[in-house]
């Protein structure tokens, strides 16, 4: 970008429900905005908007000093930018991958990159399309400091917290994938805790205040348990392992009692098993981290 | 409890870490407080704040008005609570007991209790033993309402919040279970995501605001998704089904790739997979709940 009052114009590839929520936040900040999707028709409101539509992602490319991928995964944003043409295009400028992916996929698109003269950063959403544009939005970014410092000021029109996690490039994508992990297993829980609540009578509406009760208190505890993970002091003095095996083994009774399948509880009873089984059972649940990661 | 004024004396068995920490609140609030444990010398630090150690259960519950069984599941209190000389002088007293078991057993205990003329609410503590006393508890009860509005201004020594919810006596094991359920399998979901984490070189402590991130967005959610149960409205229109199970498998695959078992995330996806596979793919994710009860 010249100057940073000259903001550059930008370019958004992928006109999904998150991609047309980032090209929405680019043109309500100002910026010139150039939008491209594979299938056609999906630009018209943001046409209307203000936006140029772009026939072909080459087309769109040359348009923008910066271009933001956000397509379903790497197979698709290798589809839009690999071709030729789109290569050629991206010669010298840069593209922020916004799609969601392995680390190892973000690797493979930096060396692509480089090879071709292209500056690239890569990225993960971690909130909503509705939170795109509000204080909520939660943006993480991998690579070369120095590009993210620039395009800082243009990615902020996208409104909430932006990240720069290190230069490593896989890093925004082992975030984005250790988070989901995190976020889909809970609604896993939380899916099962409904169905065995309603086996027994109750709704998810009289469960649902509880179940926020138990969300409010996770935080403080992967704080808490985080610093025990990386001290390697593991303490169970509160709750150790085998109290939590016994609660597991509760769940998994009374939801068999109801016909309800119980796999996700009976793999996690499994690692603390396991866990246990290794001598482990005073220590505090966390431990199971590690027993996970040892091959 | 013969007037307000005039507190009841209080039984406390089982001194495990709750059951000393119950008791504990107990002796703070000024009440006459009876200790028992079946391994004796537990009770020597309560002794010493003021707690009547008793030689005998039944010599405990013959002290109390209200006796507060808290031992690690209903067998330990059958073993406490059914031999014939406990039985007798339970006669006429209030038991409530907090130790946590499935809704089946808790009925079951209420059976017993209404043959041999004992009053009896069942309960749940969903918060650690260092919450008591402190603004942090959760209590949950069932059973009959007069008799929780009775000894309400008792169990209040314990501190925090206590809500009765309903007088099926198995409510409060049912609500316990489906809250534990929850809370393991998200505790799950965050030693495999600080598992997968550390394999690709970031730290638990690097991850943990993150997931404190994540952890603050569920409890909005937990209340919109049961909105959604409720009203089987299940509406994918921000997330469906099919992109959540395509997230599952990038976790699946960074996870193995790695050689870390992903077997809970394993049985999440193939639930996922099963709902879509029932033809509700563009449902949002709680769809999962009803497929789940579905015999
Ligand atoms: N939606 C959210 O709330 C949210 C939140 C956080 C992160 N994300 C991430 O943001 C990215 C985009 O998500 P989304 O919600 O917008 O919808 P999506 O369903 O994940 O992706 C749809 C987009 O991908 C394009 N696409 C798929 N295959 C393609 C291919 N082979 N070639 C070219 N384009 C292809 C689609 O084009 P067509 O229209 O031609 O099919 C469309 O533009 C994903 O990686 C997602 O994980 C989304
Ligand atoms: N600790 C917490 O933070 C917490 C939080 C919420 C709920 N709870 C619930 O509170 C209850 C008590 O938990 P806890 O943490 O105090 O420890 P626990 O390890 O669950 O229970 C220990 C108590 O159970 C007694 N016990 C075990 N088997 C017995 C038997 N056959 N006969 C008589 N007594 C027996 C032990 O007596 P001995 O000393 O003789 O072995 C001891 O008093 C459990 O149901 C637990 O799920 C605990």
């Amino acid at each position: 970008m010249s100057t940073s009052t000259n903001l550059p114009s930008v370019t958004v590839l992928g006109l999904g429900p998150m991609g047309r929520a980032l090209a929405g936040a680019f043109l309500r900040a100002g910026l010139r905005t150039t939008v491209w999707n594979r299938t056609p028709g999906r630009d018209r409101e943001l046409i209307a908007q203000g936006a140029a539509g772009a026939a072909t992602a080459e087309e769109a490319v040359a348009a923008g000093d910066l271009t933001v991928v956000c397509v379903v995964n790497y197979d698709a944003a290798d589809a839009v930018l690999r071709p030729d043409s789109v290569t050629r295009a991206l010669k010298g400028h840069t593209v922020v991958n916004l799609s969601a992916d392995t680390p190892d996929r973000a690797r493979r698109t930096a060396r692509w990159a480089e090879e071709h003269g292209i500056r690239y950063l890569d990225g993960a959403i971690m909130t909503a399309a509705p939170s795109i544009g509000t204080p909520e939005a939660v943006f993480l970014y991998s690579g070369p400091r120095e590009l993210y410092e620039e395009y800082r000021p243009v990615l902020a029109a996208l409104g909430g917290g932006h990240t720069h996690l290190g230069a490593e490039i896989g890093r925004a994508a082992t975030f984005d994938i250790a988070l989901l992990d995190l976020f889909w297993t809970a609604m896993a829980g939380y899916a099962h805790a409904v169905a065995i609540a309603r086996a027994e009578g109750v709704t998810a509406g009289e469960l649902a205040p509880f179940a926020q009760g138990i969300g409010a208190i996770l935080p403080p505890l992967f704080a808490e348990f985080a610093q025990d993970a990386d001290d390697g002091s593991y303490s169970g003095a509160i709750n150790p392992l085998t109290s939590a095996a016994s609660t597991m083994s509760h769940v998994i009774g009374l939801s068999e009692a109801h016909g309800i399948d119980a796999g996700v509880m009976r793999a996690a009873e499994g690692l603390a098993r396991r866990t246990i089984g290794l001598g482990h059972g005073t220590d505090g649940f966390i431990r199971v981290a590690e027993v996970l990661g040892r091959r």
